[in-house]
């Protein structure tokens, strides 16, 4: 499908934004009027490098207060609008937006507003300029799209039809099934923004929250569905006003734009392909199908040195499986739980997750999946005699392997020599890894997840450190092989670098957290303090027998409880890092013990004060 | 008066927070359960400690969801308090605040809710323990502090008494006057927080938003005086749950939280000072009176090297009127525009508003109310035979000085020498200074100005820059003599270091700009290109005549105009920084060119880009 970006969604001046959209696939632009007011370059020169570039320019947007005005106002609205057309002539574009009117509206009346469209339409023929009317959720009149329709059925004029934009309809809670009664000829541009369900005053909400399709609460493809059933033939257009994308270098946030669209295209196709249809188009392509990953194969572990990781693995019950043939890693495996220590020469490198390795059922087909959607694949040396390992980077510079699923350990663990041999022991599994997200590249990292490997977002929470709020999303797959709790640290604490260290952590299953904290204590396992008020107030919240208590406080064990099942956690510490965690889950327990992690972040913020 | 605040406006450790509280003066805390519960001190240490810190623990905070509920549930809730009770008589308290039911309640029933209360303090009062109990903004049931009231009145019991909050009445719009029918010994408790007027779930509102008396929208005076009106003798309270505040120094952070009420304090005062009346109550002690400013005395720039500062002023018309005495400064004059220029020993110092100086009616009274107000002095050195400048430092590190206003140049002038003698040129004054706030200070700035200066907020906007949104807010005094637009730079652009250029100024006022730039333009200064698109846009925005279009793009001079008058500006770049602004006001314009701002920092970033 042709594609189309606002130059407000990007950063920068009107010519990088244009080289970024260019560069990321995009097959058009809008112009956002601001951006072309501000460039230093001549509208000739704007429709030459957007020539030279292979971008159309698709929709000068906005005209603002042009309708629902008194016929002294109206002769201004068309001085001014001509004074546009023939600035859009120069740019050599066709389509202009207009919205409905906020500020100058007196006359609510829809003969009125039609009537000046159709004059306004009539101005524009003379310089073979669209005029596309859109309703915004915030107009003074005119608030709903299906109003604006009725205005230009009555404008009757073969230049004006309307403009849908997806945040305008879905933020009133209006049900866009009525789209399929408007002619597809005169749904003249479709805009496409996603959301996060916010109790807000609309504008603030459009103005700074809206996302790329993907990453918020509304359900956009039955909204293109409807677009795409009523005929529309033009591009799907991304207009974002996101206080982040307009810092962001520009051309990460195209890239990261043009995937949100792909996999938009894709939702389209399989839904036009469960309903045994065909699509409303028949340039609507699906991605290669990929099915979520099945288990995490790995995790990695980068530092300068990785001996107290080693010393915490081992006291785990960890067991060292040997040092790869060519390269410098190592394996420690214990069940499914499976870690690589790469150590680095870099000077004060603090052990962090590196890579994450999923098992996927078909690794070629995740491979042509993520090659569709542009993920940037990792560089990894293999000798002919390897297996293949095949990784992206993730927006927060996490590699993502993948490998195909297999009943025993996976071929790769071959490769590594001269270790011991496995035990059975406590932990079974890796639970869940949670990373830390700069606030910047959070809803983009959301969206790579979704696209290339299919984990949905499960909802957010923000959780309070001694430092400041942690924001806090998650993601997993339907079946919750994998979940990945994504960590936003406070801006101070992640200025200062201590971030990651407080909300990045490989959390491992086990079949008895008790059993193996008094273990693991017994090995010299490096268990977190958790203060006694903890355990007074646990016993007050949980009514837990004393005896309980008293075992869960002498082992330092967390404990929860939501609706079905239990859950037991605790954390071992590093020098200056708390980064391993422990938990059993008790008859389908869901969730990752929220209401203890502010307990324990107060611990390991007190355990670094003091380190 | 007595002052409180409570332990969750204050970021880190429970230990770090009392102690803090104790430093900037606080007479007591609340202490809010999570961080005692996250803390390793028992609750016997944490008595000792705000024993020895003088701190009185004013209210254990919060116990949730404890009416409304089944009799089933409520047995939970008893033994539950009965833990807290306990607990809080090992930390020797005697409040604690029940707040009205979110989660649990499924009774609406007046009589069941002041049932369940009663009996719950009839088991604090074997405990010494009081209830307040407040309604919460978003009760399920009780969200209204007349219901709360009505409800203590049915429990009639000594332990049960209504807290309240100025959010949560606030915040819902409920009329506070109805306060004043509470007798006096039944408002148990009251907490204070201030607010941004925002449109938003009150709950996300009430979490993330809150702000201290001074900063926000909400008629806090006239709460207050509801409250003393009615006979309450207990501490004011802070309550401010703010996601800037858990992030920033909690030393500085409580500073600024006790000025906040400090400055409270004294508008209750004025209140009843304007209403002839005596205050209710005879502890409310008012500031030393001191008038706003009078103009701006003179601004200081710090730099390593100030020639191109220099060759900036000498083109716009400035007389170089000599060189201290005694310390490393020079001043230029024009009108009664004075900036003073001091180089400093500092690598790649880049050149920045070092100092602004206020003229004050008293300036001996103005240096009372700073000190009362905890402001931090600045060091300046003196000699003898000098006049005394006396300075605070502000929030983001400027110093602000003050001298006594006179119809002559001020006398601390006459100290400096070998300079040339004032010429009438077009600079009249200085308009406006424009400074740049890293977004962990402005609301603290906010009150500073407000509370040591009287200058007043007066609504705030958001300019787009290539880059990002800026922040920006004015202070001004109510005759306009003072403007001070604080920026908040994006923070991508804040970590850069490459914000203030973009977002710091000095405004002078000129009698003509398009003279003084025809002029400087001779004299060789270097005016910022504006682009041509803004001048079409212009045209097509104000249908002003062709000529009039032609001389302000000739001259780079950008044009606005409000209901009242026109504002035309231009700004003069220095290598690397645009710094200076020279506006002409006509007919009491009031605004800065707001919707110029966009094109003016696009100027700038493509000058920087280019440097």
């Amino acid at each position: 499908m042709k594609t189309s970006i606002a130059t407000v969604c990007l950063s920068g001046t009107l010519t990088e934004k244009l080289h970024a959209s260019a560069e990321a696939g995009f097959d058009g632009v809008e112009i956002f009027e601001p951006d072309l007011v501000a460039a230093p370059e001549s509208p000739e020169e704007v429709r030459a490098l957007a020539m030279r570039l292979g971008l159309t320019l698709d929709l000068y947007q906005p005209m603002r207060d042009v309708e629902g005005v008194s016929e002294e106002q109206f002769a201004d609205v068309l001085r001014r609008a001509e004074a546009k057309f023939a600035l859009m002539h120069r740019l050599g574009m066709d389509l202009v937006l207009c919205c409905s009117n906020v500020a100058t509206a007196t006359l609510d009346d829809d003969e009125v507003s039609a009537s000046q469209l159709r004059r306004l339409g009539q101005l524009a023929e003379g310089y073979g300029v669209r005029i596309a009317y859109e309703a915004l959720a915030w107009g003074r009149f005119v608030d709903d799209y299906r109003r604006a329709w009725r205005i230009v059925q009555l404008a009757d004029h073969p230049a004006v039809g309307v403009c849908l934009d997806s945040f305008h309809v879905l933020s009133k809670g209006h049900d866009p099934s009525g789209i399929e009664q408007i002619p597809g000829e005169k749904i003249f541009f479709l805009q496409l923004a996603d959301a996060p369900a916010l109790e807000m005053d609309v504008l603030s909400w459009s103005r700074h929250h809206r996302l790329f399709p993907g990453e918020g609460d509304f359900d956009l493809r039955r909204f293109v569905g409807h677009v795409l059933r009523a005929g529309y033939t033009g591009p799907l257009s991304l207009e974002v006003f996101n206080d982040t994308f307009r810092q962001t270098d520009a051309r990460q946030t195209a890239v990261h734009a043009r995937r949100s669209l792909r996999w938009l295209e894709d939702a389209l196709a399989q839904e036009a392909a469960a309903d045994g249809a065909a699509s409303a188009r028949d340039d609507v392509r699906p991605l290669t199908p990929a099915a979520p990953p099945t288990s995490f194969d790995f995790v990695e572990i980068k530092a300068e040195d990785t001996s107290h990781v080693e010393a915490m693995l081992l006291a785990a019950g960890f067991t060292r499986r040997g040092r790869h043939r060519t390269k410098p890693v190592v394996l420690w495996s214990a069940g499914e739980a499976r870690v690589i220590l790469n150590e680095q020469h870099a000077r004060d490198l603090a052990p962090h997750v590196a890579a994450v390795g999923f098992a996927v059922a078909d690794a070629a087909a995740q491979t042509a999946r993520a090659r569709e959607l542009r993920t940037p694949f990792a560089y990894r040396r293999a000798h002919a005699s390897e297996e293949t390992l095949v990784a992206v980077t993730a927006p927060d510079g996490t590699e993502v392997y993948w490998y195909g699923a297999s009943e025993d350990e996976p071929a790769w663990t071959a490769e590594f020599v001269d270790g011991d041999p496995t035990t059975e022991g406590e932990v079974t599994s890796i639970d869940h890894v949670s990373l830390t997200q700069p606030w910047q590249v959070i809803d983009e990292t959301v969206l790579f997840y979704r696209a290339a490997f299919s984990l949905e977002p499960a909802g957010g929470t923000d959780v309070a450190s001694p430092r400041g709020l942690v924001q806090s999303r998650v993601l997993r797959t339907p079946d919750r092989a994998i979940r990945m709790p994504l960590n936003v640290a406070p801006p101070i604490v992640a200025e200062r670098g201590a971030g990651s260290g407080l909300t990045q952590h490989v959390a491992f299953r086990c079949r008895d957290a008790v059993s193996l904290a008094r273990e693991g204590r017994g090995r010299g396992l490096d268990i977190l303090s958790i203060p006694a008020n903890y355990y007074e107030d646990l016993q007050a919240r949980f009514d837990l027998p004393d005896d309980t208590i008293a075992e869960l406080r002498s082992l330092n064990v967390l404990y929860d409880r939501d609706a079905t099942g239990e859950y037991l956690h605790f954390y071992a510490s590093a020098p200056g890092r708390a980064f391993w965690e422990f938990v059993e889950r008790r008859s389908g327990y869901d969730g990752f013990g929220a209401l203890n992690a502010p307990v324990r972040l107060a611990a390991q913020d007190s355990g670094r004060n003091h380190a």
